[in-house]
């Protein structure tokens, strides 16, 4: 079975979380359900990485020291995007070269997502045109202000307009959960959310 | 005023949420409200920190890799420890060194606590003797195995029995939430679960 490529992008003043939730969530996903088929990766339906734009050495929002697997340039295809949040994305809101590069990738990624403030940089990278989506609640105004032509919705979970935004911070695992979900079934999902011992909170998806 | 110091140990094939989902509660507490506060460390009453055995270069479950702030000889004092859980704590539970510093450091630490099959490591350094704690439901027997004289518990989410234990993988984002509820009140716990959108289980606490 060809796994399918999740790249994770990281920065510097990315949130622990919105990164690290979704990377748990794909890294440890497995169609063997039980705990003994996490020993391996055999029934792994996911490789799971992180991509970094140039320098590999990330500090994430509260110090925490990661070496990206990837950079822009030998960065292997990607599957699933996933977009992090945290206050490092306002500095990158005019990189333009980050921009081009997740419009480029989200043309031949089958999921395109954001977790939070990441939100921000799919908008700027015109990704959100004419679609609904969210983020973390203190980025609303700041979502919107971006382009009036996304249809900016507060107080949700999840968004799956095509491209799928989630709220704040720990929302990204369920909407990780959510993606696992649409492509392995619910079952498959509730092994996962139940060898992480995770609560999903569905009802608000 | 002084910051009260968070030492999260971690190692080759550490659980990514069992120590990413503590160390994002602690570093985002803010003793001002909001979102604002978090821009800044002025009203974060927690120093959070990484350190491992010796090589810092850690990578954990799922191929994520991580530089630790410290190891064993550089580490400053540690007033919360918390020891995540992941497989590699089975190549561990022999490992006399590590075994005495987590006892030594629990010793003088206010607060010692562990996610998941952590538990395994504070068992085997004797810090669980004649106390109640639990483990990922996996490792429920594993844990009784070690010794005897262990309280094993179970079916919970978080155990408070002097040393704190939690349950599996993302039980230890609650673990957090509860020493920070014990330390700063309900409502700055509160408040930094809104901040990261996180819905608390607290009823199994």
């Amino acid at each position: 079975m060809k796994k399918i490529n999740v790249g994770i992008l990281i920065f510097n003043e990315v949130e622990v979380l919105d990164f690290a939730g979704p990377y748990e969530v794909f890294s440890r996903v497995r169609t063997n359900k039980g705990a003994e088929s996490r020993r391996s990766n055999d029934s792994a339906p996911f490789n799971t990485f992180t991509v970094s734009l140039d320098d590999n050495h990330i500090k994430a929002t509260g110090g925490l020291k990661i070496i990206s697997d990837y950079n822009f340039v030998n960065c292997p295809d990607i599957d699933i995007l996933v977009i992090p949040g945290g206050y490092g994305t306002r500095s990158l809101l005019n990189n333009e070269e980050l921009l081009t590069w997740i419009k480029n990738i989200s043309e031949t990624a089958k999921i395109t997502s954001s977790v939070c403030t990441g939100a921000l940089l799919l908008a700027k990278s015109g990704l959100l045109e004419e679609k609904r989506a969210t983020t973390h609640w203190g980025a609303i105004e700041a979502l919107k202000s971006i382009s009036k032509k996304i249809n900016v919705i507060p107080n949700r979970r999840i968004i799956d307009d095509e491209v799928i935004t989630s709220a704040g911070v720990s929302s990204g695992i369920d909407m990780a959960f959510l993606i696992v979900e649409k492509l392995f079934g619910e079952e498959i999902a509730s092994d996962t959310a139940k060898y992480i011992e995770f609560h999903r909170s569905k009802a608000t998806v």
